[in-house]
């Protein structure tokens, strides 16, 4: 990316967050309701952090933070740079306040529009690449504080709404299933643009034949495994999915509601969106399983998850891409109807737990903690949803959540 | 008190609330730094709540709420009205926001207004007496709503001040000992004046032969004993206060915060304040010290705590009353010189558990409640504190926390 | 009590917690089905250090211990003597082996008996008083031994019996209302005989006038209590009770077990005794309840629970002492016949905070952590159950446990 | 395997499990000191129900059980059976004691034996296969047994010594690494013999070019990764092992024990063995430590964990098998030496999430759970340890635990 071009994503991108944030009320800002839901003012700052952290207090040599605290309130895990304040004591932060943490954002802002602009960063590519991560992590942010909102959102009896626009619906048809021949394949990222370290290197698979569903599991279709029993079947789940399940006394998935009636007869079925409590649509995929659900419901339905290598092999084959950013107001669409319809409405859990491909190298330094860490007891997710980041929505991009995780956009695809 | 004086009371008291939200910011509102520190939005929208709950619905017949869910949301802990919303969720309601919890406020007020000023109120007296409840209910939040965004900032590593002249200092000379001979006093609420159920019904106690020390413990004194290893001598503490010392890993009073220095040489003692971080001030009394704490120095000065019989006749004996109300901002000031001392410092620990005098007997309905469900495993203070609303600072008031609560402003008299 | 009688008493002791296990499994000896329940064998061997380190060590010049680890092993809670071994792993203590212990207390007890017949013995009282105290000590973990024993078993499905020839149950019929008029009345140890420190000082207390029942609350009362839905009714309850019901799922007391039937109908009342599972008398005291529980069924039946001081009363007019030993089998039997019935089927809940009577001193050293340290929290019982040694069923006895204890025999005998 | 061969497996398996707790005392026998940890007793009982429950009830249609409750009592995880007693409670069933579980072992042995000389024996192979399963899912028991009196024994602070005769040292030299191609290789059962269904299907995997160490981490290499901080530097861990060294404050691997000295100097370095407490052996493979600190020890010394397609095809290449059986005492002896060491010391942990392999599937039934629901979370190790069965030692079997799991005989492979 050049650095014109940088200089131009990386305003954009931080103006975004602010307008993402336009709806909410000011005491919205600081609601945490579990420790993994971040508060918006805290990825407001945290991002913030990052290019202050990364670029300025490297590369600026006179750089001067508004405040020496920030370093340790708005670290998130980097044990590279220090302390970080407890993750789940970050909903605890009435100050600084919302206007102190756009002011320390303008104040980053400057900053960094004028590193942007000096000689150094022409000359020292290490500059354009750090930017260019601290936008794509900013956008990642931008995703976060949407499922974030929406979890903490929930747990008010209210259900406030937040705002329209965003397209969680999306109606399906019937399921087509692609087939695809054994073969010595290759995953990862190879090509130009940009990736994460945990992308790399590009390397050999064997697949074996498999089939895929070239659609996502629907909420009419997990409201039939719910009706037969699903959540009360233990050879339905791995072990630990189904001590999950008894523990969390899961009925659904996150975010349904289903209220009145008599029993099971005449509830409404209803669930819980950023735009407030509307009826469920049976025809669009279900969101906010976890992988554990996403798990059993395959396996009731004599299916199961396919590999991140299979899902990346599709995605290959059809050639799909995501369909570009919305100009209007910068969220991803929906590509729901697609050979693969690989982005768009849910990120898709896989069943290949979360490591590193064969001579992956973290970055040195702190910011090797972006990826690195993580890589146990998680699962892949591949694709995207409708608060995506469109630049995001790429074939090789993997994501990754604890498979008792829900309160992100994601939802099921079935392999066989 | 005639109807006149309590309409009154009722809009001073009312505005008053309003008032000492002021220096909040907005996101401090919904503030809960543990599950006994309610937000502050939420004691704005309890109290009003109280009124709503226990006048307006059963004695307005047209009334109508501008929210049939705040019946839950704003519940504290009546099970006989029904069901609560979570205590420990209180912080978790960023709706409704502080504008609309105001406008609850005014039109409940305006609904108090008319029935305070309605022939009903007149002929029909349990009217007065619930308002008169709901006042001094009131009073007790504005207390608490001091103490808990004491609490709440303490979270914050920013340590923000909430707002001035609060008179959280106030120096003591040398301790002198006042001695009782022993006989049958007789304690308890007996006479004019607004009082708790918990007072009554006053009653014949034999008291033994006592001394009782003419004012609190301070800092400094307190001092010594952390400095003399009070903190990691069991002997000087009850089970259940070593217990808590260890799993709690106390190591001074709450709010007591040292910093700095080799060791223990060249610390610099501050405490934190409603007004930020202050130096500890040696000469005033030690505050925000639990029942344990106060037990286990008592022990270590070869004391005990008084029983809360003795309290009150020394309280007595002193003819002491509280001081008067403050003009200038409401708030109790605190009359720490004199006989005893009995009011404005700290709230002072007795021995005596928190207990139903002999004939107790609870009001009818929800609202017996308030104060019956509370009498095991507490302790009992007296006295009041510099946040303390002076008409509940009278000797015959009971007060009660678990012992290793310390959030309150409470202290440490001795006896022997 | 002479030195001769000391040493008979001593010899007496001994034997019989020896004798008491018999009938275990030696599988049983280390069992331990909860924090509070201590293994069999762990009681053998604590009694057994209880006079190594309170005896033997400080006043047999050449004493050797069998095993220097002992010392943490089996100390209970003495902080003053050192470390303890965590009281919630005597249950992992498979070694030493019962053999091991047996020989240990063998060789304490004949240290013991030299010590008992030595000169040192005659001249110095404190060697006599330190002794009966460890017998005492000793009976109260005979019966601690068989109150722990049945919860331990009673958590293994196959309901196994320990021992047959407790008497368990003991009908009762009407209940009459002893009347008191209000006075200056004299509780607490005065006269000859063995008693703990927390019985002291004897002194003065004001009690107004009250009833207490004549008998204790029976099985079938309690029924009625359930029937009536007396634990869905949180206005009959304390809060901290009242969240115990909720936090335990409480149903009915501990060892009660109902089965069978279809929903309430024919369901089969049993409930759990040292014989294993037999059916419930309902013309029995009900056993085996909280001090929140005997609150709660004292409410609903419009009584309340007595205090203390009332019950010491009660027993001193009714002039009735423990009707002693049974030569049989050492066990006290039950007097639950007679004016006040106050020994023998269950210890007595009282709504009294356990606390030090006016001038309790603990006593020096490591010894006064036997009683004092235990002053909070808990409440006092009185009487004696039908596995309590005769000498220890006084009228000035203060047994006290957490009001949510339900472990040993306690029962409800009601006042107004 | 035929028939007569069967008979003598069977036999000889269900003696040796009775011969290996001969050294125990009779206390140990129901000792369980962690959740994971069965008592000896609950072995002894549960392979005899893994028999009975499989074979003798299918297929004997006039067999009785001693007691239809051993169903539940001695079910560890099979849903597909019915309810489990819950597995933290193993320890507390004192009842049945062992002479019963010793009855139950012969009632079920003598019915096993009527079986396998029925005429149905011969004609249904479901029964030989099935039985097959029950002698290999007794030796894995035995394993455990060893694992967890291990475990449950260390947790009595006077060490207690099981026995002796486990060679668990085995010094090593120094350390060659073994160089591989890239390839397209196959792993999986595909042969003759005795494996378990989550080693199949054998298929086709490509392998990128690699090196592997010929032998194990050793305790000195170990040591100087503790010596250099390894317990102190988050940068070494995943963020999940970071987080768990923290909470379980780990500061070695388990079974270590360091004391004496002052500071770091003149410690004694001990370790608990089932012989008791023992030196050190700086030159023997290091044992008991999770996949965390494997994973973290790998990252210090530059290096990696193997894949388990890595280890399986090292263990191709080398042609290595485990040594057979020590005839002595049917212990697996140790094959520490070697070109690829790969059976005998410790069990090795790769990098490779358990999960299943492509085209897995589970056994139909019950007995499907044995392997397949514990695919996620845990972590593929390989090779066998001191103590596993030499039938088991086999390069395709795949046994697998959680990465923070560290009481079996786990130690450390690099690769790079």
């Amino acid at each position: 990316m050049s650095i014109e071009v940088l200089r131009e994503e990386f305003a954009q991108t931080r103006a975004r967050s602010i307008a993402d944030c336009a709806p909410l009320e000011l005491e919205d800002y600081t609601l945490q309701a579990a420790v993994f839901a971040s508060p918006p003012k805290w990825h407001l700052a945290h991002t913030t952090w990052f290019f202050e952290t990364f670029l300025l207090k490297p590369f600026v040599a006179n750089y001067k933070t508004p405040n020496t605290q920030y370093e340790v309130l708005f670290n998130s895990y980097y044990n590279g740079i220090g302390q970080q304040h407890p993750r789940d004591r970050r909903g605890l932060l009435s100050r600084p306040g919302l206007a102190t943490v756009l002011d320390y954002r303008r104040h980053v802002d400057e900053a960094m529009a004028q590193l942007l602009e000096s000689e150094l960063a022409v000359q020292n590519t290490a500059i354009g690449a750090r930017c260019h991560l601290g936008i794509e992590h900013e956008r990642q942010h931008q995703e976060l504080l949407f499922t974030d909102i929406k979890y903490s959102l929930a747990a008010n009896p209210l259900y406030p709404a937040f705002r329209s626009g965003i397209p969680e619906r999306s109606s399906v048809g019937p399921v087509q299933w692609l087939t695809f021949d054994p073969g010595l394949i290759e995953i990862g990222h190879g090509g130009q643009g940009f990736s994460f370290d945990n992308e790399h290197p590009r390397h050999a698979v064997f697949v074996q034949p498999f089939e895929i569903a070239d659609r996502l599991v629907t909420n009419g279709e997990y409201q039939a495994f719910v009706d037969d029993g699903g959540y009360q079947r233990p050879e339905l789940w791995l072990a630990d999915g189904w001590a999950t399940v008894q523990d969390q006394a899961w009925k659904g998935p996150l975010h349904w509601v289903d209220r009145g009636g008599d029993g099971d007869r005449g509830r409404e079925h209803l669930e819980f969106t950023l735009h407030g409590l509307i009826p469920r649509d049976e025809a669009s995929p279900v969101c906010h399983v976890s992988g554990y659900e996403a798990d059993a419901f395959a396996r009731w339905a004599g299916a199961r998850l396919p590999t991140e290598s299979e899902w990346e092999w599709m995605c290959q084959e059809t050639g799909e891409q995501s369909s570009g950013r919305d100009s209007s107001d910068l969220l991803h669409p929906r590509s729901s109807v697609g050979c693969g319809a690989c982005f768009g409405a849910c990120w898709q859990w896989t069943q290949s737990a979360y490591g590193p491909y064969p001579g992956f190298r973290p970055s040195d330094g702190a910011i090797g903690e972006y990826n690195g860490k993580f890589m146990s007891n998680q699962w892949v997710l591949r694709g995207g949803s409708c608060v995506t980041w469109s630049s995001q929505a790429r074939p090789t991009y993997r994501n990754f959540f604890y498979p008792q995780d829900r309160w992100q956009f994601s939802g099921i695809r079935l392999a066989r």
